[in-house]
C-alpha cells in the first residue's frame, strides 16, 4: 500500500473536521491509510434493520423466486446491484489479471463425479449437521453451538449488570433466530470455558461437537428439544449428466478444479514456465444446510478465483520487496488456540521473515487482496486476516489465511488465501496418468557421482542358478555406504551377502562396483498452488454496511457512501423538469460524459430536486449535476457531492471536465472545491 | 445501419484490390455494407479441421475434463478464449443495455421444481430421442433424419454425377459422425420430397419423425440397426435443494425466468411505466442427447437475454423510425412451408408494414440484433433472419425469428428473437396469485354508458320467494341490447323473463333499469414481452470461423482477422531480443497504452520477430509494434497491421497516437498510412 505525504491545506483542514466528508476523503483510494472508525461512531448508530430495507426496497438484491415463496440462500441482483457486483468484478479483473498478466480462463460448472472423487471432495466435502431429536428439523452443528454459547454469554454480562452489545438488540435476534437470551450469571471459569471454545470453534470434528453439545446440554434453540449426533452431509449438488442418467455430475463447489485439470494447457501458454497465475470469475454451488444470513452465506455465489503455479522450492515473489512494509492486521493460529482473537500489526515482511507467513508469495497475495477490498471501499479498521488452525485446515495445505471484514454479524471470511502445496495436481495426475508437471532446462547440469554394481550375469547364473535374482535385488536394494563397504570388502578379494537367510559368496569377477558420473539437464517438479479465492457477494454486503450512514438532520434519509470506482451509476443528471427545453442540454452532458467513459444516468422524474438527490444517495450515486434555465442561458451547471451535499457551480464544459477526474481517482472534492466556486444558490436544491 | 457515402480515395482504391486487405477495411465497423463474401473466395479455401486445430492448439477452447476423457458438450475457454468472450459480452453490453438504457439484472441459476412447472419447462421442454432397437444407444431423432437423408441427397448428387459439395468432404464426415453417402441416384420426386422435408424438418412432431423413419427405412447410421419410437427427453438438468432432499430443483434452461420472477420489482424500479427491458448475462443449461458439434451445441452455456416489456395495445417502438431503412436478409415462414429456403431483402420498415414481421418492437430488435453481429466481425452474407414455423414456434408466441449464422455445418441459429405475448407472467400470476401487471393511470379517463338493472328486493322476495334468485341471475347475464328491450317493455308497463323453464312477470315497481355513466381512470394490463436472447458460445464459434484465412505464400501461417473491438489482445510488443537496454522501453510503451485504454502483450521471446508475429496472428492481435535498436537510439518505433503485414514507422508517440485512434475504430489503416511513412526496413521482420 503506497502512504503518500501530504501537506494538509487549511480548506482540506475544516473539510476533515466533518465525519462524513472525511469519510468521502478516506474512501478515495489514495488516502486510505486514514482512520475510518471515525465514520462509523458518528451521529446515528448503525441500524442493520435501516440497511435491509433500503436494499430491498431500491432492489440491490432479494431473495430468488421471491413471489414463489424464496428459497433459503438464493438471492437474485437487481439493477444497483448487478453493476455495483459488475463494477468489483471489473476493478478486480483490473487489479488482479491485468496489473499481474493472469491467463484468464472460463471453465465448466457441470463436473463429471470422477473429477471431484479424486479431489477428496466427495469424500470431505461436507459441514456437521444435527438433527431435532423430536422435530427432524436440520441444524448445521458449529452454528448451534455458536449460537447458543453467545446467548449464554450475553445472559451473563445482563445478569453481571454489563449493557448488552448493540447487535443483541431483540430486533435483530429475532431476524438472525438466534437462541434466546436468558439473564443467568455463570461462573467466572464457564465464562472462560465458552469463550475460549468459540475462539477456537472451527478447530473442532464433528465427534467433538457431539460431545459439546451433551456436556453443555446445547439443545435446538427454536424447540428446546435435544439434538443427536453430528452427521456429515455433502454440500455439492448432485445431477447427472446425458439422457441415460449414466453420468453422476457434480456443480461445482468452487472453480479451482477446472483450472487444475487445464494445467498443462495454461502451462503451454505460458511456454513451460513457472511462475504463473490462472484466474476466473464464476458461479460456484453448495447446498448449505440452513442458510439464514443473507449474502453471507448462499447457496449459488459468483467467486474469483486464481491459482498461481510456482517451483515448491522457491516461493519468493519477484514483486515482494515492492510491497514488504505494508502493515498488515495479523491474527495468527497460536493467538487462536490460546484462546484469544487479539490482532497484531506487522509488516509483511516481518510476517515472513519471522515464519508466520509461510512464504513470500503467499505474503505478497494477501497485500495485494488488503488493497483491493481497501480500493473499493472496505474499512480497514474492520478487515483482518486470519490464519487457519491445524484441524481447521485442509490437510494437504501448508499455509492459509482468511481475509476476514467486520459486519453486524461478527468477523466473516470474504477471502481464503490458502498454500494448497502440490496436492490437487498430484491426485488428479495420479488418477489419470497425465504427467502434470514443469520440465524445467537446468541452466547448469546437476552432476553427481555414485556407486554403480555391475554384475556379470553369466557367472552369476552359472554360479547360483535361481537365487541368481535374489541376490541382484539385494544388491540393488543397497544405499551408498553399503556399496562402499562392499566395493571395500571385493578390493579385498572377497565378500558375503545375506538375502532372505541365504548367504552369498562373491568376487570380484561376479561384481564390479565402480564410481560413476552422472549429468542431469532437466528437473521434472509438480508445482505448488498459492491461490486467492473470493466471494463477491460477501466483500459486496459487508461493503454496503461498511459505506451506510444516515443524514444527521434525518435519520429516514440513507446514503451509501460507495466509492466512485464500484458506484452503479457514477453521476446523476438532474434537469430542472421534464420541459423539452432541457433535453439538447440534457442530451449534450450525457453524450460528454459518455464519451469520458463515464456512465451517467437522467433523472427527470416529477419530484424535487432534493428528493431526486435523496433518492440517488440510496443508490451511492457520487455525484450530480443540475440543469436549469440558468444552464439553458448561461451553460452553467452545479455540481454536487453526495456526502457533504456541497455544490460547485461552473461552465458545463469545466464542470465536467473536473467531473471525470473526480470520477477517475485523479483528484477529490476538496481539490474540486478548488477548481469551481462554490454554488450558494436556491436552497431547494438539496 | 448506417450506410456513409464515401468518396474512395485511389490509395484506399488499390488497398481494396487485395482481398486481404479488403476484409480488413470490411471488418471495421464503419464499412460493414461491404461484401464479405469477396473474402471467403480467397486463396485458400477454407479448412475446418485446420482451424479446429488452431483453436485447440492455442487454447481458445477444449473439451472440458479432457485428461478425464472429457464430457460431450461441456467445454473449457482458455485465455484468448475467455478474453475474446469477455470482449463480445462487454459490446454486448454497451450496444444492448448502456445503449437503450436497460434494467440489467443477474438471477440465480438453481431453480425450485414449482417455477419449471409453471413455465411448461417440465412438461414440455423436450426434444424427441431414439433408441437403437439392438445396442440402445440414443439419437436425437430429428437429427438422425437430418443426417441420413442429406447422406442420401449427397449420394443422389454423386450418381448424377454432380460434385459433392465441398462440406462433404472425407474429414468432415467422420468428425461429424455423419451417415455414409452411399452413390445411389434418387427418383426425381423422392430428391424433392427429401429437400421439403429438410426445409420444414423443424415442423415435425416426434411421432411424424417417428413415420418417416419407417417410411424412408431411416436407421441408425452408426449400427444399421433400426430404431425404436420417438421419445421425449426432458433437457433440464435435475437436482435437489437442502440437505433433506424434499425440494427438487433444476439447473435454469434459460435466464427469461428470472426476469418474468422478478418483473414487479423491475416495474417499480422504472417508476411503474412501461415499455422498458431487463438484460442479463449468465449460464444456462440443457442436458442435450447427443451433443457433437463443438461449441454449437453445447451443455452448459453462457447467454445474454433482453425481456422488453410492452403495452400489448401499443409495440410500437420509440427509435423504430431511425432504423426502418435498414434492409435485413428475411426467410419467412411461408417461403419454409413451400419447401424453399430462399432469402429476401427487404427494409425491416418494409417487413412492418407488410406484416412480414408481426410490429415495431420486434423490428427493432431484429435490426440492433444485426447491427451488433456485423459489428464484432460476423459476415454479413452469411446471416440471415428466419421465421419460425407454426408447429416449431412455442403456442403462446406472436412471432419469433432466429438470427442464423451460415458456417460449415450449415446455418444456425445464434439469436432467437421472439414475441411471447403476455404468456410468462399470466402463468406465474395465476399460480402464484401475484399480480403481475402494469397500473396506468389513463390520460384522459375512459367515460361509458350502460344499462344497469336495479331491483326492489324486498317486492321480489316476497313476489317469488326462493326463485327470486333465479330471475336476478337471469336478468344479471343479459347484454346491453337484451337489456334496452327489457327496459323498453318495462316502459310499457310490463315484461316477462324465462329462466331455467320458469316464466316470471315483472313490473316496474319490481325491477328498473337506468343508464348510468361509468368513468375508468386506471388502465390495468399484463405487459407483452418481446425476448431476444443470444448464445455467446454459437456466435464466437461463428465469428472465428468467419475470421479465418491462411496466408496465400503458406497454408500453415492461419490468421484471424477478428475486429480490434473484439481481438482478445490488441497491441503485441516486440523487443528485438530479451536484453536488458529495451526494458525501460518496453515499460513506456506498455504504460502508455494502458492509459490510453489498450490492452497489449509483450512477447520477449527467443523466436525471429516474424515469428512471434505468426504466432499472433493466430490469436488475432490486430496491431503489433516492434522496439529495436533504432528504438533505443531515435526512439522510433515500427507498426504493423496484421492482415496486410504492411508496416509503418513514426516516434514513438506519434505511433501509440495513431494506434489508439486505430484500436478505438476511429480511422482505418488506410487513414493511419497518410499519417506515417511506410516502414521498407529489414525483410526479417516478416
Amino acid at each position: 500500500m503506497r502512504v503518500r505525504s501530504i501537506g494538509f491545506s487549511t480548506t482540506l483542514c475544516t473539510y476533515l473536521r466533518n465525519p462524513r466528508t472525511l469519510h468521502l476523503f478516506i474512501s478515495t483510494r489514495r488516502y486510505s491509510h486514514f482512520d475510518m472508525s471515525v465514520v462509523n461512531k458518528s451521529v446515528h448508530p448503525f441500524d442493520k434493520s435501516r440497511l435491509d430495507a433500503l436494499l430491498n426496497r431500491r432492489f440491490f438484491y432479494a431473495p430468488a423466486f421471491e413471489i414463489y415463496g424464496g428459497v433459503a440462500g438464493l438471492y437474485d441482483y437487481g439493477p444497483p446491484g448487478s453493476s455495483l457486483q459488475a463494477n468489483i468484478m471489473a476493478e478486480w479483473r483490473k487489479h488482479f489479471i491485468i496489473e499481474d498478466h493472469m491467463l484468464e480462463l472460463d471453465t465448466t460448472i457441470m463436473t463429471p463425479a470422477p473429477v471431484f472423487e479424486t479431489s477428496g471432495h466427495v469424500a470431505r466435502f461436507a459441514d456437521w449437521m444435527v438433527k431435532d431429536t423430536k422435530t427432524g428439523d436440520v441444524l448445521r452443528a458449529d452454528h448451534l453451538v455458536k449460537n447458543v454459547l453467545e446467548a449464554r454469554l450475553a445472559g451473563d454480562r445482563e445478569a453481571r449488570g454489563l449493557a448488552a452489545q448493540p447487535k443483541d438488540d431483540e430486533k435483530d435476534k429475532k431476524r438472525k433466530k438466534k437462541a434466546k437470551t436468558v439473564v443467568v450469571q455463570l461462573a467466572d471459569e464457564v465464562v472462560k470455558e465458552f469463550e475460549s471454545i468459540l475462539a477456537q470453534l472451527d478447530n473442532y470434528s464433528g465427534p467433538e461437537i457431539g460431545e459439546l453439545c451433551r456436556k453443555y446440554d446445547i439443545r435446538n434453540p427454536d424447540t428446546d428439544n435435544e439434538v443427536g449426533e453430528p452427521q456429515q452431509f455433502n454440500l455439492m449438488f448432485a445431477s447427472s449428466i446425458g439422457p441415460t442418467g449414466q453420468h453422476p455430475g457434480y456443480l461445482r463447489p468452487e472453480t479451482a478444479q477446472g483450472h487444475f485439470l487445464n494445467f498443462s494447457r495454461l502451462l503451454e501458454f505460458n511456454n513451460g514456465r513457472v511462475p504463473f497465475a490462472s484466474a476466473q470469475i464464476g458461479r460456484s454451488f453448495r447446498n448449505e444446510i440452513s442458510p439464514r444470513a443473507g449474502l453471507l452465506r448462499v447457496r449459488e455465489f459468483t467467486m474469483g478465483e486464481i491459482e498461481h503455479f510456482v517451483d515448491p522450492e522457491d516461493k519468493s515473489h519477484e514483486k515482494f520487496r515492492e510491497v514488504r512494509d505494508t502493515v498488515l492486521s495479523l491474527l495468527d493460529r497460536h493467538v487462536q488456540v490460546s484462546g484469544s482473537t487479539q490482532i497484531t500489526q506487522m509488516t509483511i515482511g516481518e510476517a515472513v521473515d519471522k515464519g508466520i507467513v509461510a512464504n513470500e508469495t503467499l505474503g505478497y497475495f494477501l497485500v495485494r487482496i488488503n488493497l483491493f477490498l481497501i480500493k473499493i471501499g472496505i474499512n480497514p479498521k474492520r478487515l483482518r486476516f486470519r490464519q487457519h488452525m491445524a484441524n481447521e485446515m485442509a490437510h494437504y495445505a501448508a499455509d492459509c489465511w482468511d481475509a476476514e471484514i467486520e459486519n453486524a454479524t461478527g468477523w466473516t471470511e470474504c477471502v481464503g488465501c490458502a498454500d494448497r502445496a502440490a496436492y490437487d495436481l498430484s491426485v488428479h495426475s495420479a488418477r489419470t496418468g497425465q504427467p502434470l508437471v514443469v520440465r524445467q532446462a537446468l541452466k547448469e547440469p546437476i552432476v553427481t557421482e555414485r556407486e554403480v554394481p555391475e554384475f556379470n550375469k553369466k557367472v552369476v547364473g552359472k554360479t547360483y542358478g535361481r537365487d541368481a535374482g535374489l541376490l541382484q535385488k539385494a544388491v540393488g536394494e543397497m544405499d551408498e555406504s553399503q556399496l562402499t563397504k562392499l566395493k571395500g570388502e571385493l578390493a579385498q578379494g572377497q565378500a558375503t551377502i545375506s538375502a532372505e537367510g541365504k548367504e552369498f559368496a562373491i568376487t570380484p569377477n561376479l561384481l564390479t562396483i565402480e564410481r560413476k558420473t552422472f549429468k542431469q539437464s532437466i528437473r521434472e517438479f509438480t508445482p505448488n498452488v498459492i491461490e486467492p479465492s473470493f466471494g463477491f457477494g460477501r466483500i459486496l454486503y459487508t461493503l454496503l454496511e461498511h459505506s451506510f450512514w444516515c443524514r444527521e438532520q434525518d435519520i429516514e434519509r440513507g446514503v451509501l457512501s460507495l466509492p466512485p470506482v464500484v458506484a452503479p451509476t457514477k453521476v446523476l443528471i438532474v434537469p430542472l423538469s421534464a420541459k423539452e427545453e432541457f433535453n439538447p442540454l440534457v442530451q449534450e452532458v450525457s453524450t460528454k460524459l459518455r464519451k469520458a467513459g463515464i456512465f451517467s444516468r437522467v433523472d427527470d422524474s416529477n419530484t424535487s430536486i432534493g428528493k431526486r438527490y435523496a433518492r440517488n444517495d440510496e443508490l451511492g450515486t457520487p455525484f450530480g449535476v443540475t440543469l436549469d434555465f440558468a444552464s439553458v442561458q448561461n451553460r452553467t451547471m452545479t455540481l454536487r457531492e453526495r456526502d457533504t451535499t456541497d455544490q460547485l457551480i461552473g461552465p458545463i464544459d469545466d464542470v465536467i471536465t473536473v467531473l471525470t477526474e473526480l470520477v477517475q481517482g485523479i483528484i477529490d472534492w476538496p481539490a474540486a472545491c478548488k477548481r469551481l466556486p462554490a454554488y450558494d444558490g436556491v436552497q431547494a436544491v438539496d
